[in-house]
């Protein structure tokens, strides 16, 4: 077995699941649990999320031969020096934060003495707390692990079958390129989705219950990604800064293009862009990152 | 009944999900169609789309009292045009288009002598064709009517109770107002939508291939949108122009905002607009018009 003991810090959504994962696809692995939050160590007890809910995130580190952090971005420092003094020599310290490059000088920085290997599952829906998880959430998606150089193979290996066994498939990426990665895939439509959610909800011509009746038009998908936590996204943009900004300057030369064509009547142009990116979404299709069924089933037919 | 011989001119998604949903809900209705694609003339004869499928539009519209055209909108002209010869005296013609200024102004100029209501069901799905279409597509969906003022009433009912047999909740509207909704809730969100997946997918520090295997963080969901047929959206955007550009500005001011907080780290700004769009997708969720299954049950939990 790739690790036999995993403490997991933080309990909602992400940590819910690795917990739940775990019972379902390596049931001989012990997990032990924290969460600042009294509630949610409740409520992850009720659930049965890990084995043993500690009161404490020293205590629920203790043994463990590997450290899963699953709390916001910006709470990473924090959570990490809570746990320290307990940490068990050799112990690998992970992470599942939606950036990678501050989060693993955050942690290294922290802890010195462990084997930091920062970790994304590239998995979430827009929900989150202790009743959000559930155990299949990281099947047949990418988890990416931003080791650095000096990290032991063998360290890495054992991670690596973790997230395996749990499900995903595993990519081993340089920490400021998966920032650059996930800018593209993760945040910028994120935030895109945020911005056109909020712009609607604040015209006066248009009133929020219109926005809300008419939004089987295309609206709906946006406001589903603009439900997500606001404290997690936050916590992303702040620590994801330079690659968000970087991207959103394409996106936004881009649009200007696009207003342009539209403004001079330029068909040609909006059918060429709209017909490239047809191909795209094909191959999401194909390789199974989502699901070809119009409107995924949600018209009931 | 309220209309007894319908003609529906363009079998692809929306004309062949009107022509199911009649056969469905409104059996007793005759339903001719036409198409101008003979491939799809035939594809709707076997999937039995309207009972029957002529090889030419007046054929279709002679003996009918509503004329629907599901054609896109910058074809509107031509289909009317086409048909105008031999439709009957006291006919209502009627359409899907998802702009409506332009289109009404178009249908009543080439057929002076009918009863123009223009209409809008809002729903849809990314594909198209005379295989996409189903009978439920409108269940409970908004369809906006946009007669001008001299209409009857009478007629407006009729429309209206056929609208609301096939299972769609009805409103009558402004066609300007019309196609200012639209543009915040469908069109704005589909060029957004088209715009960040060309963005991404012509960066150079990010292939192609990363961005489609890393899309489940969000990107996904845009490329869904950005799948939608290239002809409707390029005609939607040129009829709807002033709308859309007003509504683009608007955006771009607000996503100006966001990229200024995320520059100087204004994680209280970017809190505050998270938490707020928040509430939109509730509303949206409590009134039905969409599922608030994580992921509309795409994680297969
Ligand atoms: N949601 C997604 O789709 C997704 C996808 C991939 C990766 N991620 C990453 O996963 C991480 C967790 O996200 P999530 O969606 O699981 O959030 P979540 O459901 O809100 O859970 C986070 C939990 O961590 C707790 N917490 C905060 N600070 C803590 C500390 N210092 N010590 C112990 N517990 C602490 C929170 O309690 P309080 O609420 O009381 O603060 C909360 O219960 C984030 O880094 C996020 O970037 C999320
Ligand atoms: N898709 C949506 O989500 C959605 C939602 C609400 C409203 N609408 C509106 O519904 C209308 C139809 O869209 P759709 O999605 O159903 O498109 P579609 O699946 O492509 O079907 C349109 C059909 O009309 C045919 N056509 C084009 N010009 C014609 C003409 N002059 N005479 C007869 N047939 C003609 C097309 O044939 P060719 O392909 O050979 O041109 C095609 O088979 C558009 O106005 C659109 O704005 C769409």
């Amino acid at each position: 077995m790739s690790v036999s003991r995993v403490a997991i810090i933080g309990l909602g959504l992400l940590g819910g699941s690795v917990g739940l994962a775990i019972r379902e696809r390596l049931p001989e692995c012990e997990t032990t649990g924290f969460d600042c939050d009294p509630l949610v160590r409740e409520r992850a007890r009720e659930r049965g999320l890990v084995e043993s809910v500690c009161e404490t995130a020293q205590d629920a580190v203790r043994d463990a031969e590997l450290v899963i952090l699953c709390v916001p971005v910006g709470a990473m420092a924090a959570a990490a020096a809570d746990l320290a003094p307990a940490l068990a020599d050799g112990a690998i310290v992970s992470d599942v934060g939606s950036s990678k490059k501050t989060v693993g000088e955050t942690l290294r920085a922290v802890l010195p003495q462990a084997i930091v290997i920062p970790a994304h599952p590239v998995a979430g829906t827009e929900r989150s707390g202790p009743d959000a998880g559930f155990a299949s959430l990281f099947h047949n998606r990418w988890c990416i692990l931003t080791p650095d150089q000096d990290v032991p193979e063998e360290a890495i290996g054992r991670l690596s079958d973790f997230w395996t066994a749990l499900g995903a498939k595993v990519e081993i990426m340089d920490a400021a390129h998966h920032d650059l990665v996930l800018a593209v895939t993760s945040h910028i439509p994120h935030l895109i989705a945020f911005t056109i959610v909020g712009t609607a909800s604040d015209l006066e011509e248009v009133t929020r219950s219109e926005v809300i009746k008419y939004s089987a038009g295309g609206f709906r998908d946006f406001t589903r990604i603009a439900a997500s936590d606001p404290t997690m996204w936050r916590d992303v943009f702040l620590s994801n800064r330079d690659a968000v900004l970087e991207t959103l300057g394409r996106f936004s030369e881009d649009l200007t293009a696009m207003q342009r064509a539209v403004r001079s009547g330029d068909g040609e142009t909006l059918f060429r862009l709209f017909e490239r990116t047809r191909a795209i979404r094909r191959s999401i299709v194909e390789q199974g990152q989502d699901d070809a069924r119009p409107d995924f089933g949600r018209a009931d037919h």
